[in-house]
């Protein structure tokens, strides 16, 4: 684990970390309490097409899980996305023609990003303000194509935020093979006129995941105009069942 | 309006009236808070087919809104349910089948319902203790099949929670003409394995509401199975509608 920089604002410390020791260098960012001592719940952010780590609506969420509840969040970048590129993310159309043509093209780029995010919590859990406390799971679009097999694969995964797919796409057969492997609570959230993917698809895969403990939040909109009330009611998900 | 009986506890006034003077007397409870002055949110709440304005969920969810939130709460009894029959509602599954048959053959059932409503509402804004405050509908299956009509009818109501039903049945015409007439935000709860209304049909009737402010909320389980979760769903949506 190399530690690049850090930050500190309103009480939260931003630390930007380069994960080295795995298959590949892995770009991420760790939020925690400024002067955190001990173990507390683990939130993994994953970003969307396009986009990196420092999403706007990803940090807004890792800081206000740390500053209400004190729990941790980290972020990695997807495949061919940001620090993982030599224009660092700067160009979101050529990310995201690359992205789908990987996701076309390449059957490993799964496999690579659940490691990733695995070797992430592996390292992360070593870290004395961290520790193996709960992990929970929030990525929406490219961040359920990716972390759909990741919370399926990740028995310390305790509680996911997934949606704005479905059961579509290059990687289909990936997604129906892992979706009943799920058992973790899952919150899946769709929106009712995403332009991206079909509404019946969504509900598909809502309908095949494993979890017993599940609930679909729909609401009108395209894909990008998730509404601030999902992000409160995901705030609500993820306390509830990685809290006492 | 005739009131019947009052009983008070744990702060909440409990008090049943018959109402008078419309088409037909019409049956209710109203709860308010203890000591209550002034205007104040109004919650009406429609019960489901077999029961009666005094089932566990409705009284549960009465007292919650007046203790938290100050509200007042109303139910009536629906079409050949509870005190407007001479079993006073003791055999469900004879009312059951009295509705059934009334909702085939009755096309007058829903607009002497929403007549009912209507009545109910002129009547408890004349209390002080009410007064002419937002008006909220929360009315599950047979409250919605003969809610949505009234909250399509009704420009006082500004927020309705509704579900458990779907663009189907004897009256289906009626629902696909009043859905999209409902302008006023909506919580739409969907049970994903409900034995009574197909998924789909559901899905189609959230779809068709009017209101561009509406979300839907699935979750697994039979049609009776509503967990907890939506019902403080249902208060935070309720309370974020109906108060400044």
């Amino acid at each position: 684990m190399h530690w690049v920089h850090e930050t500190v604002s309103d009480g939260v410390v931003e630390r930007q970390f380069e994960l080295q020791g795995g298959s590949r260098p892995v770009p991420g960012l760790l939020w925690v309490p400024a002067e955190a001592v001990g173990p507390r719940p683990l939130l993994l952010l994953g970003h969307g097409a396009s986009g990196t780590k420092r999403e706007g609506y990803l940090v807004a969420l890792a800081r206000r899980m740390v500053r209400r509840h004190g729990f941790a969040a980290a972020a990695i970048d997807g495949p061919v996305h940001g620090d993982r590129r030599s224009d660092l993310g700067s160009n979101p159309v050529l990310t995201f023609l690359e992205f789908s043509q990987a996701w076309t093209t390449d059957p490993a780029m799964t496999d690579a990003m659940v490691a990733d995010w695995r070797s992430t919590i592996d390292e992360l859990e070593k870290l004395d303000e961290v520790g193996s406390g709960p992990v929970g799971y929030w990525g929406l679009s490219m961040g359920t194509i990716l972390g759909l097999p990741l919370v399926a694969a990740e028995p310390r995964i305790a509680a996911a935020v997934l949606g704005l797919m479905g059961m579509t796409g290059p990687t289909r057969e990936r997604i129906a093979a892992d979706a009943p492997r799920v058992r973790c609570p899952v919150l899946f959230l769709l929106q009712w006129d995403d332009e991206l993917f079909a509404r019946d698809s969504s509900i598909e895969l809502f309908g095949a995941l494993g979890s017993s403990d599940k609930r679909l939040h729909a609401q009108p909109g395209r894909h990008g105009e998730v509404p601030s009330e999902e992000f409160e009611a995901s705030d609500r998900f993820l306390t509830r069942h990685l809290t006492d």
